[in-house]
């Protein structure tokens, strides 16, 4: 090809548009799934008193302490353990290690709207798999020729779970493809498929710290999968960018991963506002799918969930609604303190009363 | 393609070296140019002091606080200023955006060794272009069919500053061209080309925060350019990770640049060190261009550089040290305090004396 502009030669994109980001602090933030509660205590103690090297020199490339600290946790091999900037960074990474024939990958056509996204990104050929009417997945549906499969598990933004049982029978089906497991919420209620990485060498399990582990700021996520997998995905990203983790992220990181305490007691208070909620928005006259994650995908028998979602916002109340086919009529509402889901309600009884 | 195993489909790359990090804390460390100064004192404060909730929440995809204290210190519009995570998050997107034809793009062979590695990842089609034997850009060499052109000036590891006469030259020549200049150690006596973005929709300039501002640690490069060079770069950015920068890095990075009075001092500190090591290390035999960086990259007319960078490495002394073509009989010295080298000035003369 004969180029007269520089510009014929861009990559040219639509990227992903986040959730709002509002500044004030009046508002009850209720659109990207952040955790209500803050860190644990210690995570703040090890940022504030970090060594007066960390900023001047760069970070451990291998983020060790981290590393280690997932490892140990998650009772694997610290070479079974990959870490990014975020689940973005781990899974842009995956897509272009792992995704990269000249076959489709699969994912659900309701999912993390990152997905195509990247696909489109990385020049990667896709197709979505409906998902039934009630939200789950047939898993007969991901039995064909592929070039790899992405699910999230529990789903986002439906909320729902699916079984070890049907990612297995997906994973039986598909020893020639790289299946990743996104489980941005498992923690708040489901059960990880990570038992599944030693009997399955393609098996990639993705989670993260912004969620459960209230750290979205500090941009953490981390894969587990078998040696082969966890080099290959090294190899790249040692290709993008050797220091990617700074040493507050880390240290910050490892301290959280090490209060188990603290981490199951915030998770459990989420999920007993989760369930909280669900009878509250029963009473209110919505119906959803049944959530295991730690937000509610939730649609109005009578009034429009755009409607919803407007007033709601006029109230400084911000959920997330998607204009996009099947969704369109769904509020996907994030679980705060029972306080500010009780003011939530409240606002809820006005609007649709 | 059939594929039988699924890692004929993965994306097999030869990753980049990164200098060594040693752990202890006895050595003096030269080999990855960092600065031997903390950051601006009002860094550690602002990061002290962060908001309870900067961890907890997405922090700003904007990185607003960050892209606007760079174009007040610029003097250019916050729409023409890119932020990542380190000036290798910077390129390696820049890679991905702008060099996507099939024509060849250029660089010099003697470089950043990242450059290759970045091409050969994203399957980008690439020529290295020989330096002159005094290891400065002939700009002839660049009037050429090419699919994009990428310069560090000063270069690295040579130390060379290219004058902005050759840099402009270049730019003349290629108008359906993205042209790069990496600026990480402009700041060290070198003249930015950041003036002529004005006069060329097609030049992005990257600098970074690892080298003149102390902060390798927390990850920060930037890019300055056209209006229409930032936003297709952000459309890929918002495609791979919304979310890069941490609240940390934004506050930090923005503090750093507001501290022009600690930067001139610091950097002048290093260039006065730099002049200083240029008359010892010639007093001892060595050779080296002129070095407009904050390291020297240094011959010894009778020692061989590899001999020396063991017996500097055995003392506790880390330098870098490659055993690649054309440079295998080199040394890259970065500059750390006057004490330091003073150190590593007495190693040496015991070593070649």
């Amino acid at each position: 090809m004969n180029y007269t502009t520089w510009e014929q030669r861009v990559r040219k994109v639509e990227p992903y548009t986040p959730g709002e980001q509002p500044k004030t602090d009046k508002v009850i933030k209720l659109n990207t799934n952040e955790n209500p509660f803050s860190p644990s205590p210690m995570v703040e103690k090890v940022i504030k008193e970090y060594n007066e090297d960390a900023l001047r020199l760069y970070p451990d490339t291998r983020a060790g302490l981290l590393v280690d600290a997932l490892a140990k946790r998650y009772g694997v091999d610290s070479d079974q353990v990959f870490v990014g900037v975020g689940s973005d960074d781990v899974i842009s990474q995956t897509f272009l290690t792992f995704f990269n024939s000249d076959k489709e990958i699969l994912f659900p056509d309701i999912t993390y709207s990152f997905y195509d996204v990247w696909a489109e990104l990385y020049r990667i050929p896709y197709r979505t798999v409906p998902l039934k009417d009630d939200f789950t997945i047939n898993p007969d549906d991901y039995k064909c020729d592929n070039g790899g499969i992405i699910i999230p598990n529990p789903n986002a933004p439906t909320g729902v779970l699916e079984s070890l049982d049907t990612i297995e029978e997906i994973l039986k089906a598909n020893p020639t493809s790289v299946v990743v497991i996104d489980e941005a919420y498992i923690d708040f209620g489901g059960t990880s498929c990570l038992p599944l990485i030693d009997k399955y060498e393609n098996l990639l399990v993705v989670q993260t710290f912004s969620k459960s582990r209230s750290m979205a700021g500090m941009r953490i996520g981390f894969a587990i999968g078998s040696k082969k997998l966890i080099k290959y995905l090294s190899d790249v990203k040692f290709s993008v960018n050797s220091y990617t983790m700074n040493p507050l992220s880390i240290i910050g990181g490892a301290a959280a991963v090490e209060d188990e305490e603290y981490f199951q007691k915030t998770t459990q208070e989420i999920i007993n506002t989760r369930e909280y909620s669900k009878k509250r928005l029963t009473e209110l006259g919505f119906t959803f799918p049944d959530s295991m994650s730690n937000f509610i995908f939730a649609s109005h028998k009578k009034v429009p969930a755009k409607e919803i979602f407007t007033k709601l916002k006029e109230q400084g109340i911000y959920v997330r609604y998607w204009d996009k086919p099947r969704i369109n009529n769904h509020l996907r509402i994030t679980i705060g303190t029972k306080e500010n889901m009780d003011k939530v309600f409240e606002k809820l009884a006005e609007i649709v009363g």
